[in-house]
This record gives structure tokens, C-alpha cells and sequence, in this order.
């Protein structure tokens, strides 16, 4: 019901009247007042007038299953939030989720932290998860198509990131093949595509997102490739409204993947928000580096490149990183 | 120390001496004499003379840790045993130890149960997991070579337990493509192999296996359709010894794949064993279904079919199942 009375209230131009609120939940005034003052110690700013009824004045920047839930906009992507203060990483609970099976365990179900106690990185390392400032999130997804199409779905979601951010903020952001979401050529966002299957057949995929949001700065070994949305915009942002907008990005694209199993109806906004596209770029594949020049990614994703002697070749992710010539991206 | 005292007591000829005992494991003879003592209430017939020593008469259908360990010939395929007298399910138990590190984590470790409370079938489905009459075992694998290359373990598995069955027990079983073990067309042994990966990037592999070893009788839906060794042999075979040559064929398997990253060591021995081979087959496609001719696998695990009009295809497991002609093999 909270998740829903924040809805409406978000929704509403005017006053929500209590006795309206009482019918449509079939509860009583003491009940919808409650929840009211619920939200009042959760940081909501709530007018309650007599006779008129109640009004949201404020939002603030709360991350809480209510909150997100309210927001939502898409069918299924992130319908259903599971809510975490602390837990030791979003990727792992989303897993343990889908292993157990029930609701939780669903097709679409989000997964989010305030902080990370064991927050992962690519290859078995870390990613730093401090509280108050990041999004940590995992998506659960339970596709019903052959692993091997499953690396797509990564790229799926960088799209959706930048869409994301670019809607909520305006910041010009761009992807680095093959997921990472960058701004100026610093990192606001990574992810971590995990992937349960048999042969021929996916348990579950999980999409781990981190996106630096509100940080006023970050450890001085990485602050010259990382940065947040704040430092960007010189103001916060409500992480809430950023996570509905990816989720609603993510839904829609994923239905396009579906059409397919391919990137073929991705590809085009992807390349465009590529950072790489039409750039020299250093490949390096274990044991070789060379340099080529990037010409956008095909419809499995991998990254096509021209070679110094014209040929053209595919460069697939996880054997091999390019590098701007110049810089990080 | 229990399970090198076991195997120092099977590898003896003769009596093995108290004071030798003592001295190489720098302990006491009455801690030797407790291990003893141990052994004898886990069923081991161990006879104990004066100024002779200790010999081993009898080793009963034991599955401990001691026992599968001391029986284990590979260098790192099961030499570390995690033993459960009940679990949820091997396939369970090996994941989790591999998301959480540590040494049980580790390439090779392997998870032996007498019963399992949810074990687990393909396409989560269930497997009926009794005590007293099965293997039930997950061996973990850390490989370094790409996901993509992944499916062929289950096919090297297949291998290893159809060899290591043929040497415990001499019985002709074969295997149905891709990973099923059957004896005169009935299932004696199922395979479930799990991975979990990144793009580019293998997490970790676990191979469960199934094998119907001393069950007298199936319950009546599946009767036609499965079959124990010890139905076949009128005797019961020793589950341990079973699981250690299993392992020994399975490490020898694996270091041969390695060298190439597929299946072409292994295709001959594969294809040799293989029920289907030169055989009229019906192929199940969703949504179509054909008569062909098997030819045996190919380098990537594929079975090689010839069609009526005399074109070869690829058949790839986990999208179509294969049946012989006539009845379930």
C-alpha cells in the first residue's frame, strides 16, 4: 500500500483526499495516517489540510523499496524491488534469489543496497560500495534463449544506463565498449553481467549496476577516471527517479533484443552513444596490441575495428580492452 | 591422517606395523589405535594382531571423505572431498563454496552426498535422490578458457563415467548423446553441468553426476527407462571405488581437452562409446521434428546427422533431443 499511496501522491496534482484513500485501499483514516507519518520520518515533506486532504511537497533522496516501487513505470523491469540498507552485494543476493526460486526469485526482479559490504567487480575483484552516494542494483532476468545470445544483454543494459542518465540529467554520456558508461571521458558506471545456464539453457542472468551519483569526490587512485553525476552537475540527484528511468529504458530495449535474440535493432542507438565510434583505438588481446580504428559493434555485439592494412576485424569482449590512443577511454 | 591410514592399510600386502604407523605420523600408538577403532564402526573389517600389526579384511560400500579420499589416484580430480550424509543438492552445495572461496572452492574439489533433499535434474527439474543406493557427486572446476568452450566438459564427463564404469564393474554401457550413460538402452547415469560466468569469463563449472549403482528396483514410472549396475550385475559394485575411477578418467579427459580447448583428443574415444553412432536417429526440434542418420560428434560436441537427401547438419545439444527410432534411445 506504501509503495502505492506514494504513487498517488507523486501522481496528483492537487490534495489526495483521505477519505478517497480510504475507500480505494478499503482501510481505515487511522491507517492511511499512519502511513503518511511513515513516509514524514522517511524524509517525505507532507501538507495535510483539513477537509482538503494530503499533499506531497518534497521528495528527498531516498532509495527505499516504496520509493522505487512508486516510481516505476515499465511492466516488469523492476516491478518488484527488493531492498537492502546493507548486504554484501546485490549481484549475490539476486543469485541466491533466483537459485531459491518464489517471487523474489522472478523474472525482472531488482535488487538494490544502500551499501555494499562485498561489492564485485569484473574477474573476482572488488568494487567500492560506500553508503549515501551510489546506486548499487541488480536486475534478475530469466531469459527462455541460448546462453550464448546472453553477452548481448550487457550491452542492453549500458544503453539503458546512458539513456537513463541522459533523461534525468541532460549529462552527455556515453558508453566504452563494451559496457562501461562514461562521462568526459571518466567512468560513471559499471557493470557486471552474471550468468547461471546448463547447456542449451539459462537459469538466470543477473545485471549488476554501479552508478556513481553523489559523490563530491572519490579516493585519489581512481579520481582521474572516475567521476559522479554531482561533480558533473554541481547538484544531487534523486537516485530513486534515476533507477525507474534505467529500468524503463532497460524494458524497452530488451523487448526489441527479444524480437531478434540479436543487437540488430540496438545497434544503431548503441553506436551512436559509443565513445569509441569512429576512433583510434589500442587492442589489447593477450600477448598482442595493436592499433585500429573502431567502427562500431555488429549484431552480437562485438566491436568491428579496420586494421592499419584495411582489413576489418571482430573484436570480442572479455578476450581483449581497447584504449583510446590517447587517455583511459 | 584417517584417510591416509586407510590407504596405507589397502595399499598393504601384509600387516601394516603399529609402531611404523606411529612414527610416521609422529603420534601416539593409542591415536593410531582410535583411528582404528573409527574405522571398525564405519563398517571396515580390520584385524589387529600383536608384533604384527594391523591389516585390512574387508572395506564394506562405504562413502565417507576417508574413503573416497583414500581411494583417489588423479593429482587434483576429487583429491579434495566435501562428504554430506544429506544435502539439498551436490550441484547446490558446490556452487556455493565456489561463490564463497577458500579451499573448498578450489578447481577439483568434489561434493559427494548418500542423499539429497532437492536434487536436481535438468531445466530444473527434480532427481530423485534416495539414500543407501546412488552416487550422487558434483566435482567443481575453475577453467581458464572461455565460456563459450564450456559445454564440451559435460560431454568429457560422459566419457569419464562410461570408462570408469566399464573398469569397476567390466558392464558395456554407452553413452546416448549428448551426456546420458545407459546400459542396454536404459539410463544408469544423468549429468547436470552448471556454469556460472561473465562475458568472457568462467566464474566456475560444476558437473553434477547421478549414477544408479546398487538400487534393486525403480519406482514403476520409470522402470523401462532406468537401470542400476547392480540389476545388471546380480551384485553390488562399491560406490568409492566407483567414484575414484571416475575421477581418474575424468582428469585424464580434462588435460587432454585443455591442449586444444575441444573435443578433438576426446571425439574418437567419445564417438566410440557413443549408442547413436551409425545410427537411424529421430531428431526433436521445437516445432519440427526429422529422421537422420548419426554420424558421431564433432570437435565442438555437436552431433554430426546426415538427412534423407543426403545433407549433413549440426545438432546442438539443449535446443533438440535425439531418440533412436525405435524406443527411448
Amino acid at each position: 500500500m506504501k509503495s502505492e499511496i506514494l504513487r498517488l501522491l507523486k501522481e496528483s496534482d492537487g490534495y489526495l483526499s483521505g477519505q478517497q484513500l480510504c475507500s480505494h485501499f478499503l482501510v481505515s483514516r487511522t491507517a492511511v495516517w499512519k502511513v503518511m507519518e511513515q513516509l514524514k520520518k522517511e524524509g517525505y515533506e507532507i501538507e495535510a489540510v483539513r477537509n482538503k486532504g494530503y499533499r506531497l511537497v518534497d521528495s528527498p533522496d531516498v532509495m527505499s523499496r516504496a520509493e522505487i516501487e512508486s516510481l516505476a513505470k515499465g511492466r516488469w523491469a523492476g516491478a518488484r524491488v527488493v531492498y537492502y540498507e546493507e548486504t554484501d552485494s546485490t549481484n549475490t543476493r539476486a543469485k541466491e534469489a533466483a537459485d531459491k526460486g518464489g517471487g523474489q526469485g522472478e523474472h525482472g526482479t531488482l535488487f538494490v543496497a544502500e551499501r555494499q559490504t562485498a561489492g564485485k567487480g569484473r574477474r573476482g575483484r572488488g568494487w567500492e560500495s560506500p553508503a549515501g552516494a551510489s546506486i548499487y542494483m541488480t536486475l534478475l532476468l530469466r531469459p527462455d534463449f541460448l546462453p550464448i545470445k546472453a553477452p548481448g544483454l550487457t550491452l542492453l543494459m549500458a544503453v539503458a544506463v546512458a539513456k537513463g542518465i541522459r533523461k534525468c540529467t541532460g549529462l552527455a554520456c556515453k558508453i566504452k565498449w563494451p559496457n562501461d558508461v562514461v562521462i568526459n571521458g571518466k567512468k560513471v558506471c559499471g557493470i557486471l553481467t552474471e550468468m547461471s545456464a546448463e547447456i542449451g539453457y539459462i537459469n538466470h542472468v543477473v545485471i549488476g549496476v554501479g552508478i556513481n551519483v553523489n559523490q563530491e569526490r572519490f579516493p585519489k587512485e581512481i579520481q582521474d577516471r572516475a567521476v559522479s553525476l554531482k561533480q558533473e552537475l554541481l547538484h544531487s540527484v534523486r537516485r530513486s527517479e534515476l533507477i525507474a528511468a534505467v529500468m524503463e529504458e532497460f524494458e524497452v530495449c530488451y523487448e526489441i533484443f527479444l524480437k531478434t535474440e540479436d543487437l540488430s535493432g540496438i545497434k544503431e542507438q548503441y553506436n551512436r552513444l559509443l565513445v569509441n565510434q569512429d576512433q583510434d583505438v589500442k587492442v589489447l588481446e593477450p600477448g598482442n596490441e595493436y592499433e585500429a580504428h573502431a567502427l562500431g559493434i555488429n549484431d552480437t555485439g562485438e566491436l568491428m575495428v579496420r586494421m592499419k592494412d584495411g582489413r576489418e576485424r571482430c573484436v570480442y569482449a572479455g578476450e581483449v580492452s581497447v584504449r583510446g590512443v590517447y587517455g583511459y577511454v
